[in-house]
């Protein structure tokens, strides 16, 4: 920059050179400096350049008054389809509270599914307010560092049983499993199997159990070989489903626990040449976007993603204000959004 | 919380108290404090209980040396499957450079893509470092502040021509349209017809523009009745295709600008009862997940979103290090998907 101004300066101009270079008042000349936008363009023109032409430089430094307050939001990976709901959810209700979101992915294949060393330091360094996880789950010593520091946080559907008095906010899984199968079950199904994820993680177990319910509150025979654990990954569910079309009574109906394994069990069954619905029927959970995307649209069971991250990031609020939640779990409800691979079973 | 500490305490207890009640050196009480891990876990059992007992309260503080600079990510909208890709690349571009990234999303209907008024006053009393924008504008007024603080910023991707002299990423989009033409060309066919975005953006216009030199470059003729502007949804794109399905001689083949409006365009083409890729080929542009799950599976031109995230990102480092890039413009080369939507025209 070619500092060309008659004013002798150094450490910088002092806004009173800066307005009388522009030809303005000190409190016009301060209104640009401070970004106000009350000024007219052309005034605002001439007070720029003249900053320009004598250097002046003013960078924002933090103002720990006036800095909003910070969350963080841990994610398991920011690629999937559902993370995008959860941001969401969580951004307006931060916007709403006043509060900015910083946001880190766990990147679980490389670190098991905890945010990195030295994360920990960086939140603290900051001053953050409260830390939302979603199927993020943190070590033991992450935990207690929390702790310790009176740093709150809550879990978004977290994977795993949550640490003693940890809050979480959750879909009504149990719940939703039992809308899946008595879908089905009114459709006139009886050989209904399950393609569920991985066996311990909270969200399948309960998907699992709701399936197990309905099925026994309708007196349908409960079949051990038709509950397959996939993990959760599409390629997984492929296999699954062709262990159930090779069983020598094959079910006519397959409740699936999340939409994404449901796109494979859709693999599995094109393979074999079989039609969604008219040879079997499948239901999914989750809603993702790509459920209406597939050929049929996927009947499925709908989590509120963006509500309970609004619902996460509200209970952190008021445990940053102080005050405990009631319990330490919510759960919002599921409802079966009805597309087309369903139908009852052939005659 | 009771206390039922011997210690007598009138703003807190020191350390060495805290440290003499848990039966351990101060150091190692400082260690737990601070979070450090390495500590046993009997130890840190001790002193955490030791702590509660004598209500002693450490919550971090905002550490000016310490605190990792935050960066500005503004994104349109937090629910487009592309912005999963955006958020990825930037977020681990990040993470590498020892930055932190703050998500805020710029609510298109609301505020006509425009970081809410306040936006800025936060940003600058957090001392953030730089900002990103992706499909996201600014008013006049909100550049010229940027500029003003210093604070540098690079566009991901812009949707209109960004101020002089802005840095921004974007893909190789004339290239893409190219591409995407002389693919249909190679099957043999030459009624080519193109949905494409909002007639004044960036992307659309200079894909259309790539469509029209291919079809230059093959000799074969362009009909400005098969150039259809859809603005950039499904609703809209469904419409421009009936429209083209209408014309006396509707095109063989289509180059559909972005994934989501070839979904409209998939609509159109099943109401009509014509097969993809038998009746009439598809081609689409971005390469959004939703790309594969659709029946036929779409041949897109691939966008590399998350690339491009983080090449602005670095970008941005570099001008937060006081280094002005090159050029103001950098672009990603795109390349063709090929899947199931494309085949040769009827013979």
């Amino acid at each position: 920059m070619v500092r060309t101004g008659s004013a002798s300066v150094a450490a910088g101009p002092t806004l009173a050179v800066v307005a009388r270079e522009a030809g303005v008042s000190v409190p016009t000349a301060s209104k640009v400096v401070n970004g106000r936008e009350d000024v007219a363009p052309e005034t605002r023109r001439r007070v720029t350049e003249a900053l320009d032409r004598l250097g002046y430089v003013r960078r924002p430094r933090f103002d720990a008054a006036k800095a909003p307050r910070l969350v963080d939001l841990v994610v398991h990976s920011l690629e999937s389809s559902g993370s995008g709901a959860v941001l969401h959810g969580v951004e307006e209700a931060a916007r709403d509270a006043g509060l900015e979101v910083v946001v880190c992915a766990a990147l679980t294949r490389k670190r098991g599914g905890r945010p990195e060393r030295g994360w920990l330091d960086k939140l603290g360094a900051r001053g953050s307010s409260g830390v939302l996880f979603n199927l993020a789950e943190l070590s033991e010593s992450q935990y207690a560092w929390l702790e310790q520091h009176r740093i709150p946080f809550v879990m978004i559907d977290p994977v795993l049983e949550p640490p003693p008095g940890a809050v979480s906010v959750g879909a009504a899984n149990w719940q939703g499993g039992v809308t899946a199968t008595e879908h089905l079950l009114a459709l006139g199904h009886e050989r209904i199997a399950v393609v569920a994820g991985h066996r311990h993680t909270l969200g399948s177990s309960a998907r699992v159990a709701g399936y197990r319910s309905a099925l026994a509150s309708a007196g349908v025979r409960h079949r051990t070989e038709y509950v397959r654990h996939a993990g959760s990954d599409e390629a997984a569910a492929r296999r699954r489903m062709r262990e159930l079309l090779d069983l020598p009574e094959p079910p006519t109906a397959v409740f699936v626990c999340s939409d994404r394994m449901a796109l494979g069990v859709y693999e599995a069954l094109a393979e074999r040449g079989l039609t969604v619905p008219d040879d079997i029927s499948v239901v999914g959970f989750d809603d993702l976007p790509e459920a209406r995307w597939v050929t049929p649209a996927l009947t499925t069971v709908r989590q509120p993603l963006s509500e309970m991250a609004a619902t996460a990031l509200r209970l952190l609020v008021r445990m940053m204000d102080g005050s405990r939640p009631e319990g330490t779990r919510t759960e919002l409800s599921t409802r079966l959004v009805e597309r087309a691979s369903t139908a009852p079973p052939r005659a």
